[in-house]
């Protein structure tokens, strides 16, 4: 197996954006990551790409080849990989085993999603559960997730002061990356005092509906150092699953496919949660980013509300979580999440994070999810 | 890079089955493969599906997530690879990487569609051309072919017969394969005078709409005889793109990324099209299987349909074509047929392929293209 290192990354402004095409949102991403990567298209051989539901929000399936075409990489081989919201995650690690086997050198995994050109996007995400036991029952992502979020209050103590405090600080992170959808701070009463979407969870526990773009290229790591000065590891690439329905479920409180994928992480780095400077995490409603740390070792089971009021998540506290923003505050597009959350990764890793750099980050971690929890994608890269 | 072999294989009826649903299929067809391989469902590693399109079909994502749920496989790393027609054959191809990587030891590689659930398939298929150039011009597949089958007719001399010829023949071979959609056989008149879909397509130059699944069970090599007396060793796995629209090809009567994927594979595989002694080829449209011919190398381009006539690709011929029946007669379930194609080759390299066996079949190949070629995969394997 040969070690893979990321040479480039980049991601697009996330947001609605109304005037920017699906075409116009990849190709932004991937030109970037080329740009930085001091790489040639010709130089790329191969390409996947992580997206949800291109087919319900744009009526647009085969999109690699689309994009190749559209980009003029043909005739590169080139996939779409798709697993709901952790679509980028295993667009990023089918790309490190492609390099990893041998099969392909330099590789482009990138991510992306055009969210706003339909009316509703809710038929389209609730695609992620089970259509038959959740979808046409009325189950929504929201009320999903506002079950795990009372369970984990009457089990654990959560407050909802605590869930608010996540968006919070994901917000006071935002507020420094031009790139995130809402670059501005919000308080706990804001997030009280929105509108209730499924109780307890009000708008301001709820990622948003985000267009957007990003990628990373990848090549065999003995080869990164003619490309940058600051190649950025891959140390561990793992993947879960998880049952897709909650209802299956012993305890709804633990995402099963992130407690095994971090497991299986932590063992491939040879690294321990301690080792970890920065994480993003996949918080694509507060209550989830709480299960998030819980689940990959950061704090005890339960203990995830109070470690957030308490500020150890905070840039500066033990464990920086989502220095980016996160899905709340960075936007969440849905197949370009994962990837934006290791081009996250990198820049904080190379120390060009600018004003949200997170002081001397050597190791950090994605975690990224499909539904609630029925794919869970983890990564541990490093200096 | 580890090298790979196939241990298992398995396909459902192909067919309008309007009594069984999606999570019926893929699990019929995956516990085929592990009942064909030997293994248990407990030492599968990884999965990864083909799927073109169950977000439109089924109004359902995250389909390898739900697999994994449906089938008891959780905790089991899955995704689903989209690449149009040909997601199938990427599955395989993630699957071979993932072993030769090292990242995964058994890996099962399957492909599902469920097509008959829906009214019209056509908006759903036309998904896997460009929509803004192609499909919202009201440029439907059967069109796009059309075009291709009359310039083929206008440079080359290529006749009606001749077309007609290709399905009559996937037919004569699909009667003897009872997992076929239509196990019997036609004639020439009957092809000429069924309806006229796209002049000069007629119906029985189109493939059906498919309800279907198949599976294939893949190992590191070197593994292989612990499970089985007949491994079929991976020789080559190759892939390529095209433009996705025809108004950009120099030449629409030569799909590019065949061509590449074909001269990669046999450089790979180090043989040439003489070593292949049975191949399954992409045959959406009676004249897309006589690019097929011509494009991976076995008659000169142009020769397609004289070789047709002359009766070369039939069982028996000097080089036996789709004796399962291809697309046209074995049926089409999107991204279930590059696994279908891949499980005939195994039953024909294995002896297995009963009143259809090509006789002393060591060395075959698999063609599988997605939309009009923006995509296409080849496989070479050998006893």
């Amino acid at each position: 197996m040969r070690d893979v290192a990321i040479i480039g990354a980049s991601q697009t402004k996330f947001g609605e954006l109304w005037d920017v095409s699906f075409r116009q949102l990849i190709t932004e991403a991937g030109l970037g990551a080329i740009d930085d990567s001091n790489v040639e298209g010709a130089d790329l051989d191969a390409m996947y790409v992580g997206n949800m539901t291109a087919g319900l929000f744009i009526q647009q399936e085969h999109i690699a080849a689309l994009i190749a075409d559209h980009t003029g990489l043909n005739p590169i081989p080139c996939a779409r990989i798709e697993a709901a919201c952790a679509s980028g995650s295993l667009a990023l690690r089918q790309g490190i085993m492609a390099v990893a086997s041998g099969y392909h050198d330099i590789v482009i995994s990138a991510g992306v999603e055009k969210m706003t050109d339909v009316v509703d996007a809710t038929p389209a995400i609730a695609t992620a559960s089970d259509q038959e036991w959740e979808a046409q029952q009325g189950a929504t992502f929201p009320s999903l997730y506002a079950m795990i979020a009372k369970r984990h209050m009457y089990e654990h103590g959560t407050t909802r002061e605590q869930l608010a405090k996540f968006s919070v600080i994901n917000h006071k992170n935002a507020a420094k990356n031009p790139k995130a959808q809402f670059p501005f701070e919000i308080t706990v009463d804001q997030v009280l005092n929105s509108s209730i979407v499924a109780d307890p969870l009000t708008l301001l526990d709820c990622s948003p509906v985000t267009d957007g773009a990003a990628a990373i290229i990848l090549c065999p790591a003995e080869d990164a150092k003619k490309y940058t000065d600051t190649p950025i590891y891959v140390k561990a690439s793992t993947q879960a699953s998880d049952t897709i329905t909650l209802h299956d479920r012993k305890d709804i409180t633990t995402i099963g496919s992130t407690k095994v994928a971090a497991k299986k992480a932590y063992e491939m780095a040879n690294l321990t949660t301690k080792d970890i400077d920065t994480v993003e995490v996949h918080d694509c409603f507060s209550i989830n980013g709480i299960l998030a740390i819980e689940d990959l070792g950061f704090v005890e089971k339960g203990q995830g509300g109070i470690a957030v009021e308490e500020g150890i998540t905070e840039n500066g506290g033990e464990i920086p979580v989502n220095p980016s923003g996160g899905l709340k505050a960075r936007g969440h597009p849905l197949g370009a999440t994962g990837i934006a959350q290791a081009a996250e990764i990198v820049w904080q890793l190379r120390g060009d994070a600018g004003k949200r750099q997170v002081e001397g980050a050597e190791i950090g971690m994605t975690h990224n999810i499909g539904g609630t929890g029925g794919t869970a994608a983890v990564h541990i890269l490093s200096r």
